[in-house]
């Protein structure tokens, strides 16, 4: 649209043509304020109903709430106007009517439950509180994507649609590829690996992954957004440092870019990157600290997956993002590296936020032997995962890495309740659609 | 790995350790040379057999090509090396053994097929000409997403399974979701459009798309990666503007970024970045510029789509990166806005390559009751896209858009053959793994 000015640019002195939505409309009889809101910010326009024509007045004040509607006029400052000026318009040209019932307010006068939300999400990105988590998370993608750059990864762009899943067939999407049984992909995790190997050596992607798990909670999601990393000649320490690098960029990248989005929020004071490293917490001391609360009905033992519980038990004691090392290998996937001093202890690590797991990593087992033998006691037939182990047989490098779950990092980042809040169309066992 | 030095970092005078692939090695007789490769380039190791312990040079010697290893020695100048330095080893570690049959070389002396070069990417990647395609296309999607961001779009992930397609039920890829029909989404259209409604107004995309065709060219794939952008109160033709920003953003990121991955690729002297604006021919101007070459069988007439040999007739007469505009409304999809004086003509646009069509786009219908008479004409049930259609009916902006094949981007950029070639781990009818 030629000559539009956004509100936010609307100088006192200057006659402008501004468009955007209806906001409200306050009639005090004599005069009038029509509130129009466009993607940055608001402006007031004001109808003098004995000075205007009444044509004009009549279109401006009769137009429904939420219409699109473009208004070209004299900007003059205004202190009482809410951003201190306001327009007095010369011509109203209704764009775009709307219906006068809207499913969902979006002056955000009425609340709405979130699945009224997410079936209209159109609208609900129309209150700023929204727009905000929107705003933050592509901001979140910027500088983790900055933050590889500065690690010297190389971005790569790995299948969705796989022959094989990464952890065998449980938990998988089926498809049908021109008539093969093919699966959406539930991780990069094969093929991010499978570039180590290669002259990029260290990668990173951010894609999505599918995950037909049957979990309903806030925090699970069938379709997310996977941060991925993986690292030639790494060991765990050092994907672990690779790790808090990246999560402290996205930190620090909302803190620098997103100052508006984070006061939309309410966050502006309490939000703040987290300094220094991570705290780093074996299994072993993890499982002692969460024991030593006696928050839990029985004591957890070797060996034992830590629950939703024992997370937040420990979440709290250690009040800020941690790692935990050295798992029991039995709980940890078979791709992952034992100690060599300890076969026992595995070489994963979880990155934790207080209330959840983000990050899943480890250094990787990269000799073919071993991981053959891992396939075979994951009850897996290593012929179908052929193209992945053969490579292992022409020279793969040492190599560490993980997943970050992108929707967590927000979720967390930001307190929302609800993973779906972090995602324009969720997907989940009920919602396919929009 | 701790202490580990860069090939490309190691300076004479320093003790280093460098690890990486054995690329080479050269036996005169009383001195034999072991060429090292890294992610950062290769450097020279030399056995004096008869000044070395005989266990180092065997090591050194005997090792499998390909394999991985670590040597730590004494960094020397040496101008007969190929860069300059050299390393005369105190220590030589094999870390990971290669088997002495590789399925493909990675030295490139012997030539391999695409599918055997795709069935071992791992491998082929090793290769500085192949590994330099992926840098570039990393640096592509790194500039493309800083242009967005110069043009204040906000970055979005719209969900890859659908209830529906954006084109009806043709061309999908059937998943089973929790008991329910679904798809793969084949482009993020809808969603990008619904999103223009929104309070974020502008925004991009960059994810994988999925499309059942039953092409097998050396331009097209079933799964690719969409470049998407969409703008409230955009025309089509600065829908075209930002798409020629974009674009050049593109070629002048490669430009400045890449030269060492186009000497690899031999493009160093012939590449240049697209300068000014690209011409912007009317269908009508393309059919008569394709007739008064002679060289169609049977010239072309008003509603005819432009075959594969029209575009490259059309092409070479252009020479340049263009735009057709101004489509015969019957050939472009019907959610693209025709002319308002002229319902048989279309705001659509294709913006070409002269080798292919790149880009595809046009202001959008945003009009209510015309889009649903669009569904209908094309023969899809408005109620299945209900979700889409009725946000138009709450204050739905003008808007345009357009979506660019990331692969053709790519593949026309650096005079690629096939377009698998521009891929990873490319998906065809005959290609579901790796």
């Amino acid at each position: 649209m030629e000559n539009r000015t956004y509100t936010a640019d609307a100088t006192p002195g200057d006659t402008v043509t501004v468009a955007g939505w209806v906001h409200e409309i306050r009639d005090l009889g004599g005069i009038a304020f029509l509130i129009l809101r466009d993607t940055t910010g608001k402006i007031q326009v004001k109808f003098e109903k004995d000075e205007m024509d009444d044509d004009l007045v009549e279109t401006g004040l009769n137009v429904q709430r939420e219409s699109v509607i473009s208004v070209t006029g004299a900007v003059e400052e205004e202190p009482r106007a809410p951003t201190g000026v306001e327009v007095t318009p010369e011509s109203v040209d209704v764009i775009s009517e709307a219906d006068p019932e809207l499913p969902l307010d979006p002056s955000g006068k009425v609340d709405a439950e979130l699945p009224t939300r997410l079936d209209n999400r159109t609208l609900d990105l129309r209150k700023d509180e929204v727009k905000a988590i929107f705003e933050i998370r592509a901001e979140v993608l910027r500088s983790v994507r900055e933050a590889f750059r500065e690690l010297n990864c190389t971005e790569i762009n790995t299948p969705k649609i796989v022959a094989t899943g990464t952890e065998g067939g449980t938990e998988l999407f089926p498809i049908t590829y021109f008539g093969q049984e093919a699966f959406m992909n539930q991780s990069p995790q094969l093929f991010k690996q499978l570039m180590v190997g290669s002259g990029l050596e260290r990668v990173f992607e951010i894609g999505p992954i599918f995950r037909a798990e049957e979990h309903n909670t806030p925090r699970h999601l069938n379709e997310a957004t996977s941060i991925d990393f993986e690292s030639a000649f790494y060991d765990h320490t050092e994907a672990m440092d690779a790790c808090e690098h990246v999560v402290q960029s996205a930190y620090e990248g909302v803190a620098e870019n997103c100052q508006d989005q984070l006061e939309a929020l309410g966050l502006e004071d309490e939000f703040a990157a987290p300094e220094g490293d991570f705290p780093r917490l074996t299994y072993e001391e993890a499982l002692d600290k969460i024991n030593a609360t006696g928050e839990l009905d029985e004591p957890l033992v070797w060996g034992d997956d830590l629950s939703t519980e024992a997370e937040h038990v420990l979440g709290q004691e250690v009040g800020e993002h941690y790692f935990i090392t050295d798992w029991p290998s039995e709980i940890k996937p078979f791709y992952i590296k034992d100690h060599d001093d300890d076969e026992e202890v595995s070489t994963g690590f979880d990155m934790m936020h207080p209330s959840m797991e983000l990050v899943s990593g480890g250094q990787r087992e990269h000799r073919f032997d071993h991981l053959v033998e891992g396939f075979e006691q994951q009850g897996l037939d290593p012929e179908a995962f052929e193209y992945y182990t053969k490579m292992f047989k022409y020279g793969m490098p040492p190599h560490a890495g993980w997943g970050l779950g992108g929707e967590r990092l927000i979720m967390t980042m930001l307190g929302l309740e609800n993973i779906r809040e972090a995602v324009l169309f969720p997907r989940d066992r009920q919602r396919l659609s929009p």
